[in-house]
């Protein structure tokens, strides 16, 4: 022990985070990023201005409280998802983390419990234990995948007073089918459970993939967590927001801090909002580099996932840390997700994947 | 009850929360707002163009997520509170709420619960409630003024495991002597207790009042809580920050969401931190109405409470209310904290102060 974590030991700590340590990956800087799934492209200029012009007309009222309600962020939002949603829906928050505790405020609590279907986000688990809510590992099939029947058997057995269904799956890649969905949705209505579906990467998924937002309409437990951070290109922006029934809404009201969304905040992402095509314009290019991974990672005798995502997950790997070092030694980061045998990778630009691929064939050549 | 409550009610929301109402002080349009303790100054052009520019340049790499431990903005709040502190003694967050709410995620909690001093800021009981952590009232003295022997004995008699004072306290306006805090530290050391003083509004303290900043040497257990909201004119960016210990720091870091404090928040408070004086020229002008306020509001024959901050607690009115609404009428707006007898007033600028107190003076004539 540290002399900084024996002066941690002798503070007050509640017991749930004695010995514990801080979430999150290595912020290490190198050329090529490949290991939180940011959107690799930086914004188009004309976007940077449009923002840094909005953030200026907003400092000029700083010294005053942001509207509490951002109501024309939230119209914003409701026409950028569509669905005869409207900004009543709509609840933002300072990222989609922010989101889902204080959906867990709302709703789980000391005696409530969580479940999801591990390996999933890795933060559930953490924003259940922030929340005193009682986090159950549901499981997936041997390949990761889930479904209706299992996912439905599960709720039904640990009847949890939440749900997270995260689609596509971090950090799997996959989305689920809305069968999936339906199914959970249908023991939850017996068990009056909030069944929420973190759909972060939802903008970069498969043609056929759908969309939860197409299930909300007559739901009244159903969320639909979003977060501008990934197509937008936003992750720095911190904006989270999900898609409910208004009294859902009204539910948050009762747990979000007052002006949790600052008014520069708001700007921001009113200035980007306006911009979408712009911000969105990347999407497709992300989308072919994501395939692109898939079909040369098939090749080398790896095992990718399908990805609904703007990252790929993938299997087959004798060694993956001695991988993931070499990646780093040459410049290059990505995740390793501690699950065995595996790696996972974000697309980044052409020349990015180009990298990456090219060292990580070298190096699996380098193992034989 | 009318539809949308109804459909609330029809949510599995956990059961403290059950028939709540969401906090905050009604957002109402008028020309004179002095109800919520904002700096009613505009930033200074310069600020303003400083924060567009530095907005501007983190824009460029907004695709990425922000630096986690926002090492610039910690060593500017460092250098700006003085007392020797460094980075590693601070802690930022989106408001003094947030710092508040991941004070009590570390120290407070299920079977913990939290002292104050009642009548103090609103926000302690509903972060308590969030925190599932037990809210204890203590009292003050009938003029609101807290003696260091009360205060120790309560802190002795109910042994909380986190105690907040507000000081200067709000509504009532009037700074804690450093006895009253070294006292409560002293009985806190004996029974492990966390000891944070709110210092939302220090800036303003009158010439002889001192900081509990300069009794955060060896002291372990004490927090310094402040914000950028007031002095500083920043409301709308909602900043807060504390200074403690490096290893109370540590505590934060296992409860905090990732990437809590956006790219765009660091650039914003940086931007203001770098221009520091032309920011806090207001105070002095700020304090001069303070004390303008509390003179004629005795002149006038009510009984204003001492202000070491931005705004003034004002009692021995007979309708509260019928004054609140008369100056409301007249597109004033103070706040009526529900404390009988008593209203809270803002000082603002030379002509909103003028306004406030002549329209006062008359509903005052008029109800005799």
């Amino acid at each position: 022990m540290n002399d900084r974590s024996e002066l941690l030991s002798q503070l007050p700590l509640r017991e749930n985070l004695r010995g514990l340590s801080p979430y999150g990956a290595p912020q290490i800087d190198v050329p090529i990023q490949l290991n939180v799934n940011e959107n690799t492209h930086p914004l188009p200029t004309s976007v940077v201005d449009a923002i840094a012009q909005e953030v200026a007309k907003a400092a000029t009222t700083l010294n005053r409280y942001p509207d509490r309600e951002f109501t024309e962020l939230r119209e914003l939002l409701a026409d950028y998802l569509g669905h005869n949603l409207d900004r009543e829906n709509i609840w933002a928050a300072n990222g989609s983390n922010e989101i889902l505790q204080q959906i867990l405020q709302a709703f789980g609590g000391p005696g409530r419990s969580l479940l999801s279907f591990v390996p999933t986000y890795s933060m559930y688990p953490l924003l259940a234990s922030g929340t005193d809510t009682q986090f159950i590992a549901g499981t997936r099939a041997e390949d990761f995948t889930l479904s209706a029947e299992s996912a439905a058997a599960q709720v039904r057995t640990h009847r949890p007073n939440v749900i997270f269904l995260c689609s596509p799956n971090n950090p799997t890649g996959t989305a689920l089918g809305l069968d999936v969905i339906q199914a959970v949705y249908e023991v939850a209505s017996e068990t009056k459970a909030i069944v929420v579906v973190d759909e972060a990467y939802a903008e970069f998924s498969l043609a056929n993939t759908k969309s939860a937002l197409t299930l909300l309409d007559g739901r009244q437990r159903l969320i639909i967590s979003r977060t501008m951070s990934k197509a937008f290109g936003l992750a720095g922006a911190r904006v989270g927001y999900l898609a409910a029934a208004p009294e859902v809404t009204d539910a948050i009201r009762l747990v979000r801090l007052p002006y949790h969304l600052s008014a520069v905040t708001q700007a921001t992402a009113i200035a980007a909002l306006k911009n979408i095509d712009l911000l969105l314009a990347q999407v497709e290019e992300i989308k072919t580099q994501r395939d692109r991974i898939v079909t040369r990672l098939t090749e080398l005798g790896l095992k990718p996932s399908v990805s609904d995502s703007n990252f790929v997950f993938f299997g087959g790997l004798e060694d993956p840390h001695t991988i993931w070092q070499g990646l780093l030694d040459a410049g290059i980061i990505v995740r390793d997700n501690g699950i065995k045998g595996t790696l996972r990778v974000t697309a980044g630009t052409e020349s990015e994947t180009t990298a990456f691929l090219e060292h990580l064939a070298t190096l699996l050549g380098a193992q034989k």
